[in-house]
């Protein structure tokens, strides 16, 4: 089901690349203010999550709990945010961010507050390793 | 599974009542400047989609597609936004927004982005009648 896929260029300069779920590429977004992972199906041309069928939405979800308990496990959020919203990328993707009270945008959503505070190499290596264990990459 | 399920009072002051899906209760978030369904799955306790079992996050997946193609097929918006938060109150719910380039929010997500316009009495009772046929209700 990967034929013709290819990452949002928009997307891929935003994120760093964790691995390789059975549907989707997981990334880690380059800002070190939330652990926020998405999550992209590897299905050309999709937009919207209908645009799934049964099985490919029901893979989807599957991993999205994964990525929600390798969120939960390793920064003991107080709230995830789960969202396809695909205003600006429309690449179908799916946000999962590690929210805290008092965080840089606490309580509003993350989407345009601000600006993101990249990580440096190791701190974004460091993170990638703890994730792709925790996501059993 | 509605045992003890009692829907937030925020939740309840901002929306209108759909009806009942096999899951979820479907509300009308109460702003005219988005045709904006909100899934409430009716399981006491929710916070988290991962809060819930496999089998009642297939069945909440399934409601969310239902949503989805009833304001596609409703409203033919640009784009369908998706999500959980939840940072503001707990209770497991799902937004469905159809999002439209130009609308008040565009790009933006619509959370916290200026004042909702509220339904009048006979806008809302339409839309719903739609709705309630949309949703096969």
């Amino acid at each position: 089901m990967s034929d013709g896929f290819a990452l949002d260029p928009r997307l891929a300069a935003d994120t760093h690349t964790v691995g390789e779920l059975p549907l989707s590429r997981a990334l880690l977004m380059d800002d070190a203010r939330y652990p926020w992972l998405v999550l992209v199906p590897r299905i050309a041309g999709a937009c919207e999550l209908v645009d799934l069928d049964a099985a490919a939405q029901s893979q989807l979800l599957a991993e999205i709990s994964v990525a929600c308990r390798a969120l939960q496990s390793l920064y003991a959020p107080h709230k995830l945010n789960v969202a396809a919203l695909g205003n600006v990328v429309e690449q179908l993707h799916v946000h999962i961010v590690a929210r805290n009270t008092g965080d840089a945008a606490w309580p509003a959503p993350v989407w345009g507050r601000g600006e993101p505070h990249h990580y440096a190499r190791e701190e974004s290596d460091e993170r990638i390793a703890a994730l792709r264990r925790a996501l059993e990459l």
